[in-house]
């Protein structure tokens, strides 16, 4: 039998005794039905903490831990994906699919061809939900954590080195050859529906970044930055 | 200057001279006003034909023949993909994304655990316009053909050998492993919301068709079908 998995904040644990409230509580106790001596999988930071409960009640549920180990879906390479804020739902789509192929860090950004400039409080907390339920979906350890909205130039600061910007007119470097699989954080950006300037692109390398093509057929911002994140994982793990 | 760019039907072109009627005479003649001398590119079969214009009016354009090529964004490897009929708009979106990735044939389907049966003229329209409109936005040299909606083992008459069948039960053979680049077809076959039942798994291997593993996360099907076209194609041509 599967059990139940709850993603939890740090401070729900402390050493072998965690505490479930709100909302988790409510749905242990009076939707799971779920009872002393039951047990439930709490995700922690990346790793699956199995508890044993001891005490349920509507407000409150408490345990033992009784087993600490990796959650094994959690992929070892650390991905940020730098994500441009894009019209419609088109984001989304993205973030969604991202997350059940193993982002750990979404940075949404604008830019000078950007249409979308902003990214509303009511967006924001529909993007946590996404996050969280597409974790969920894929058993994941961890909810990619969604950084502040930036600008271009603000992108090339947050994200970790090596940080490789798939561009329409690099025709040389595919990003299958330019990804080393031996490092353990790698950054991707992806750029939105007009493309990125070629100023923006100098500013990129002279942070350090490298262009990467993602072959010669013309892609869209969601289905470039979907096939990205999929060769990079896919290549990480194989 | 890029041209622009027609897919053009079996017939519109005949030794070293072609004509257009219809839409495409109006929207060359009406909209983009070109004139006898202008240059059009005509795509045909997988083929760049560049044509001159000779005579111009809004129900009959013809030129000459002046080049053909092979489609250099057209891939040589043949991917046909067995694509679940999906609730909402969810196959739609794979549609899109797998036709700019470069997938040449559709085979849509429904099994055992599918929630939608069929697929309305409505929408099978819509399905052709979105294919013809994505193959444009990637500068494809062909619209990947679109079959007849079938049946689980209508699916595995239909399909060209070898067929990869992506199974979330499969733990051994990736994709990334399980795929010799040197085929020349190839074809891919994703679930539906409910998955693959194990019944519909022995039917296919009795079929000869291969089951694989896309990763250790769980994903939904169309981030499977998008991920697992992007990871074949991007191996074959890298």
């Amino acid at each position: 039998m599967t059990l139940h998995r709850f993603f939890v904040e740090g401070g729900a644990i402390a050493a072998d005794r965690a505490i479930l409230r709100g909302d988790q509580a409510r749905q242990i106790a009076g939707v799971l039905r779920l009872v002393p001596g039951d047990r439930v999988v709490l995700l922690d930071a990346g790793d699956e903490v199995e508890l044993r409960l001891d005490r349920v009640t509507a407000s409150e549920v408490s345990g033992a831990v009784v087993a600490r180990r990796p959650a094994p879906a959690e992929p070892r390479l650390r991905l940020a994906l730098g994500l441009p804020l894009l019209r419609g739902d088109r984001s989304e789509e993205i973030l969604e699919a991202v997350t059940q192929l193993g982002v750990s860090r979404i940075v949404p950004f604008t830019s000078e061809r950007s249409v979308v400039r902003d990214l509303s409080l009511q967006k924001r907390e529909r993007w946590e939900r996404i996050a969280r339920e597409s974790a969920e979906t894929a058993r994941r350890g961890r909810v990619p954590a969604i950084a502040t909205p930036t600008t271009w130039p603000g992108l090339f600061e947050q994200l970790e080195a090596p940080v490789l910007v798939a561009w329409e007119e690099e025709r040389e470097a595919h990003l299958v050859r330019a990804f080393a699989r031996a490092v353990p954080a790698l950054s991707l950006v992806i750029g939105p529906e007009g493309g990125i300037a070629p100023g923006e692109i100098a500013a990129a390398r002279a942070r350090g970044a490298r262009t990467v093509s993602l072959g010669v057929r013309n892609l869209r911002s969601e289905t470039a930055a979907i096939a990205a994140v999929a060769l990079v994982l896919a290549l990480s793990e194989r």
